[in-house]
């Protein structure tokens, strides 16, 4: 195993230069879904790329696409040795609804153990640990004990439409022999967790149309089907009494998992308690027959992320609007697959769309779910290296979000993706009051550590032999 | 009858001048409903007294509240003949949505025939049909046929909230024989009307209530019950499947009107293509059994007229919010009491609540129907007015829409009021692009100077004995 010695002093010695550079990250409100932001991501992404050249990377570059750039950095000096490619995005979520902010959510603040801003931990924070990591080690042995190469990305929050095609392209170039990325809460401070699987999604925006106009409640309130309405009673419809999406044929391909696997998450996985207390909620809902943490992660779920349609502003307003328009969203579970489920979602529209309106489905985005072999030998050396990095070793968790990248990464470069979480389940990831609890930052930098240097372990080569070709298919026969 | 011969020839030949003091008094955004228009409707009613003064109008006063201001003024110089009150609203509906305009919409336009912009016909102009006919009195004969009181409030959009204490504290001051407003539509150019009756209205919010904050709906997604898909099952809940309103109890106080009368309503009312041509829609909803015509006018309606909840944004976002709100306008038909129809929507809300989320329903305001008797007198010499005014009888009409000063007026100063609509059914009242028809506002103003005239004539006074005390009760023993 290479030295970890000097690069663990250094960072455990730099901590509060690390949260101050952290801060700065934040600051820059790279927003990719909002159009007024576009400045912002190139800003960020140059301020990354410098960043990345000062802690001793190489080939330093911001890769325009036809939307947010992409930053690349490499170092290659470590011949005959694994390469690592890590996987992190600059982009962070909206910030509405402003008003339920403690702080400004682009002037990070630390309160307590935590600090604060959006993006905190989605994922500025989370890709720093590893950035940090690299900076340890260059500025004190010189040298990485892999190779390594870094893509980060500024639209992840809107399901990376550019990435498919820069990865395609560039698909010999960022041949690696395993990916890492960080992106998924663990379980607790003191409890680890390394993810396993990830839900696919989709998301649509159902749109109702109703008159070429608004028109006045009063004059024609009674004899019009109001679109918000229809779209109420559309909406209402995608779920059934028991709390199952009632689009047919919605379930057909989700797997079942065996009962030992579904132990392990019983045993292992979050109780229901504890997901409703994070959830902040004394009542479950949802599908009958499955614990919340199966229901969240090995089953698939729709949700209503937006409605837009009428007035929206103070007081009433006596209109019934020309449109309205859900936006909703698809989490997929293994083996369910984004284009079935479009079809079925639009033939279920089609059917209870009422001949007094007119209904449309735009597509947003989609991503495929992914499941990773717990066997693969780099998930055995980030065991290890959590086992250093936070003093117990992690378990194997299911998550309900979605990093479209995953799936990409395993399709497009063939290589089986690490998700190595430092976030908590609390830390408000996509809503007001992000945070990253900074004891995770510096857990994390040193769990980095361990993990690059871990992957040079002769047991890790010996069973494997550390060819790239083997690590692809780390899964067994 | 009193000579109309010179305020016609004034009226006649100052059109041109009229419209430009119009699009003056359409500039100033006076939208009651948005908090950040308040010194905007200051700035209107010290513009419409002054205006008021300007024409020879006398006591001319801007009479604060604790919200918008009141606008009065008077002109007693007729002993032994009847007072009229006229009564307006300076107060206009929000723009929004702003993108949808052809024009801004507080730079009021001529396009055509029509006069274009916010207020344009509701009710700035057709306010000022009146205000010319009595300058045009003023400034030739100098004096007015009858004696006659202006009321104008700021307050008409959101439910005038502050005049029934005002009429309560100065009803003797504001005794009247009738009362006259224009604030609605006609059939057509050449079709005038008088509106016999309007419904009564009750807004509410429904504000169904989640997490304490936003949740991550891939995290979260189908284990918590997310307030936007549960306020979507309940708004879906209010109408079954014959598109009647579902809550217990609704229809039980609505008036049945006789054979007869709806026999006037299909022979007189715009039939059900009309109807549907002017809101621009191939396909009618509603309650069965009633003409399209009698579904917005003796029968009630529930609409929705704006949700809120979740991302509004552009893109997706992987968000369940904490709370959605639904803004609904019930439309009450005689004889529906506007407490009662609250009660049983509350009781509804609290039935089909599910333990999952919290609801909580929010009263904005509310106003009794409406009904005016056909026989009065001044209903009379109205339709003679029309006769002059349009060359043509007026058809009484039901009128879908709601003015609470009417049930106001006639509950707190006990005065009938003649409701002389000068609007067009596609003037866009209260939506983008509302209009106000030129011809009908120069043959409104001839209207209003022949009603002035009207109200001295022999017949009717002789009729009446033109008492104020019989005229309260004009609609016979």
């Amino acid at each position: 195993m290479s030295e970890t010695g000097q690069p663990l002093a250094y960072a455990q010695a730099n901590r509060t230069r690390f949260v101050g550079e952290l801060r700065e990250f934040i600051r820059i409100p790279s927003v990719s879904a909002q159009p007024e932001h576009v400045d912002d991501s190139r800003r960020c992404a140059a301020w990354l790329a410098n960043h990345l050249r000062g802690v001793g990377m190489e080939q330093v570059s911001v890769i325009p696409t036809p939307g947010r750039p992409l930053v690349y950095a490499e170092w290659l000096h470590a011949p005959n040795r694994p390469t690592v490619l890590i996987y992190g995005h600059y982009d962070v979520q909206p910030a509405e609804p402003l008003e339920q902010w403690r702080i400004p959510p682009f002037k990070p603040t630390v309160i307590g153990d935590n600090l604060h801003g959006r993006g905190a931990s989605d994922d500025k924070g989370q890709m720093f640990v590893h950035v940090k990591a690299l900076e340890s080690y260059l500025r004190t042995t010189g040298e990485l004990p892999v190779n390594v190469l870094c893509l980060f990305e500024g639209e992840e929050e809107i399901g990376s439409p550019n990435l498919p095609a820069f990865l395609r392209r560039h698909n010999h170039e960022l041949a690696a022999d395993v990916a890492v990325m960080s992106d998924m809460p663990m379980l607790a401070p003191n409890r680890p967790a390394i993810t396993e699987s990830m839900r696919g999604a989709l998301s649509l925006e159902l749109e109702i149309r109703g008159a070429k106009r608004d028109l006045h409640s009063g004059l024609y309130g009674g004899v019009i089907h109001n679109p918000l309405q229809a779209l109420c009673e559309i909406v209402a419809s995608l779920h059934d009494k028991a709390e199952r999406v009632r689009i047919r044929g919605f379930y057909d391909h989700v797997r079942d998992w065996s009962p030992r696997e579904r132990a392990y998450m019983r045993a292992y996985g979050p109780s229901d308690a504890e997901i409703l207390r994070n959830a902040g909620r004394e009542f479950a809902w949802g599908e009958p027959g499955y614990t919340l943490y199966e229901r969240t992660t090995i089953r698939p779920a729709l949700t209503v992320n937006g409605i837009l349609g009428g007035y929206q502003g103070v007081g009433p307003k006596a209109v019934i609007p020309d449109r309205a328009v859900a936006k909703l969203n698809f989490r997929l579970a293994p083996d369910q697959e984004p284009e079935k489920i479009e079809r079925l979602f639009r033939r279920h529209v089609a059917c209870c769309t009422p001949s007094t309106v007119r209904s449309f489905v735009h597509k947003q985005s989609s991503a495929k779910p992914a499941v990773i072999d717990r066997q693969h030998p780099a998930m055995r050396a980030a065991v290890s290296a959590y086992r250093s990095g936070f003093g117990s070793a992690p378990v194997f968790l299911r998550s309900g979000g979605t990093i479209p990248v995953i799936a990409l990464l395993q399709d497009i470069l063939a290589m089986p993706i690490i998700l190595m979480g430092f976030a908590l389940p609390d830390d408000s990831m996509h809503a007001p009051n992000e945070k990253f609890h900074l004891p995770n930052f510096f857990n994390g930098i040193g769990t980095s550590i361990h993990f690059l240097a871990a992957m040079t372990d002769r047991s890790v080569a010996a069973r494997r032999g550390l060819t790239p070709s083997e690590f692809h298919n780390g899964g067994g026969p």
